[in-house]
């Protein structure tokens, strides 16, 4: 690798001299003297100088000696720098990259995507994600899971039916999967414990700030669970697992997004779905974004928590493989996990038993034929089982109080943006 | 969680009465006695018993007194045990999955994945896979590299131009991505240093033993590198990286499968192209299965080395982002990583400069216009960079032994193969 020091690290080199290397951040040129900031994957650097500076966007390497200097950016800086340019800019950036506001609107950031992302408030979200992805997986591979890699093609539409991508497959029709639904659940007959880190594919047809194309969905699934209580418990070690991460591994982007970070408590409130209805004065079958966010309110006023699980929905709202609640015909032992007024993680405890699949299908009016080798699984004895989907972008748009969840995508894809 | 001890535990609670739970893998009745072998993730539970034994995959929980026994596996068993049926399974298995070679074909296997998977000696590759994969993202997470996740839904069949599925984007068309070479690149003007584990996908005519249709692909792109030696270093830490997570993770798997894990020297012997020309006495612009395992062979024999980089592959078999060797025309500063015989890596160092893009594209004559977004990238300045991608299954599979690439995916996507 080139030898460098990083910008994080220069006021510990203070009076060495120094290579740094990175981009041309920002030029200011003051009458007796310039200041050329560079900008590297650790933070900022500033070098004092006379000489000409080279574009914004440049990619230089900077050797100077380095002087304690309060004002600077990280506490010191470069001087007497010699500045070698690695690269030229052709173009100009569609904004400036200083701004500490960014001085551009969506479209412009997502056209732009792989210049606009540069700008430290616009590569922050997507540091928050990866770090949040490493809390993830940190957090299950702990508690026993497998990761698994499934197939993004599959030959029927089957779990939600409207919305899929269709595709020519060698002649034949198959469609871009919705979810890992059914692959982690059969896993679970051999690993007991999964989780996948993977793009779904949704062909929504809403333009909103909500929805994407293609997002990246953190999966799990559990055997072995008494009941869905189990899943949420694993599903409240995860998401205190990602925001550890994130505080660890992306204290820089926490810091440039000026984030509070939330708490987890040790265990999530929980309050059931009719418990949810009757406190906010509604009876529909599912709840409304209204109800979710008074219902996050209230956890937050009674609880102390900006998280709350919402158990028990209605067997209605709930896909044919949720596994009823025993003890109270007609709901079932799904669950929403709220998230400062929003869904952020939809899950609960599946069917088990090969029978109990052949009659849910039946009695929602389904044929067979079309899950026949997903119901295959169950024929061969798997145990209780549980699990969740989180998705990524949603997750990081909640957290980081982006206003669009594009913000949260590297290259978004929706109903109009197939590029870049 | 249902409370229970794992299998691999049992010799810790001699004495005590425990409870376990899995599958039950084998039944065995001699004349006046029956061992009821239990599979749970961790391994094999002997229970001794008289009492009737549940069909074999049955999901049980099985609860009793843990007694030394040396032949048992793991060095103990339970005795007096009280068996309860979690679930019953309403169909046998294609094979007998506690058969110590699996007596079945690979169709078999594949058309019964869900179950057959629970075979140990192929359950074994798929841990050694997930096991890979997190030593790659560690080591890489070390290294300073940031996680990314690209679209993958393109506008564009640019990268190699055949073999892309094609797909129905709300009434546009659009194909599947072939591999994030495209956005890695551009994320170095980002992060500097970014990785993505994802699928890939290839509409592979060919009905091989070495081809998927849908693959894992562990890629990597490294910016301020020197040159392509940089990269060769990195990818070296990498594959050492993936093998000492294996050791350390899928201990079990290694020892199912009696593999014998390759060192990873401190480094890698590299030969140049027009080297490994002379030296297989071959003079073709690409080096023949022939020649790579004519090179694997002399690699082990003169450097004691399982890995031989091949460096400086002609310009006019790589893709025209290779930086080309400035020392050598003709030559580029592309690599391949052969491994037992096998390339298993490709890798270089890329063009940075958008003049050298424009120019490459006219030296072969193909338009500028369907790169666009890519260049755009490049526009902005971009360091010197490279980077590689590892095909998960098919490093799997050259590590495990196995004879057909589709024993190294959970459910292989291929020609012919949809489902499951």
């Amino acid at each position: 690798m080139i030898s460098r020091v990083m910008s994080a690290e220069l006021a510990e080199h203070a009076g060495r001299r120094v290579t740094i290397a990175g981009w041309v951040h920002r030029r200011r040129r003051l009458k007796s003297v310039s200041f050329l900031v560079v900008r590297d994957r650790a933070g900022l650097v500033q070098a004092v100088t006379s000489a000409p500076l080279p574009a914004e966007e440049s990619v230089v390497r900077v050797t100077g000696l380095v002087r304690a200097s309060p004002q600077a950016p990280g506490g010191a800086e470069l001087t007497e720098p010699e500045i070698e340019v690695l690269a030229e800019p052709v173009e100009a950036p569609p904004f400036d990259l200083y701004r500490p506001v960014v001085p551009a609107a969506l479209p412009t950031i997502l056209d732009h995507a792989p210049v606009a992302l540069r700008h430290p408030l616009l590569r922050a979200p997507l540091e928050i994600s990866a770090a949040s992805v490493a809390g993830f997986r940190e957090t299950l591979d702990r508690l026993g899971c497998t990761e698994i890699h499934t197939p993004k093609i599959v030959e029927s539409a089957t779990e939600s039916g409207a919305n899929v991508f269709a595709l020519d497959y060698f002649g034949r029709p198959a469609y871009l999967a919705q979810s890992p639904q059914f692959f982690k659940q059969a896993m679970v007959g051999v690993f007991e414990r999964v989780y996948e880190v993977g793009p779904v594919f949704r062909a929504e047809p809403h333009d909103t700030a909500r929805h994407l194309a293609q997002y990246t969905s953190l999966d799990a699934e559990l055997g072995f669970v008494r009941d869905h209580r189990d899943v949420m418990a694993v599903l409240r070690e995860a998401v205190a697992g990602m925001l550890e991460s994130v505080r660890h591994r992306a204290p820089a982007a926490v810091e440039t997004l000026g984030l509070r970070l939330p708490e987890v408590p040790a265990e999530i409130p929980a309050v059931h779905f009719t418990e949810a209805q009757r406190m906010t004065g509604e009876d529909e079958p599912d709840l409304s974004p209204a109800q979710e966010r008074w219902l996050s309110d209230w956890a937050l006023r009674e609880h102390g928590s900006e998280f709350l699980f919402v158990t028990g929905y209605p067997m209605s709202k709930r896909p044919f493989y949720t596994h009823p609640d025993p003890g109270r015909p007609g709901y079932s032992n799904g669950f929403d996990l709220l998230f400062r007024g929003l869904e952020l993680v939809t899950g609960g405890q599946r069917l088990h038993h090969h029978r109990d699949y052949v009659a849910a299908l039946a009695a929602r009016g389904e044929p067979v034929e079309p899950y026949e080798g997903y119901l295959r699984a169950f024929a061969h004895g798997m145990p209780p089982h549980g699990g969740f989907a989180i998705g990524l972008e949603r997750w990081t748009v909640r957290l980081t109080g982006a206003a669009n969840i594009r913000q949260a995508a590297l290259f978004p894809r929706d109903l109009h943006r197939l590029s870049p």
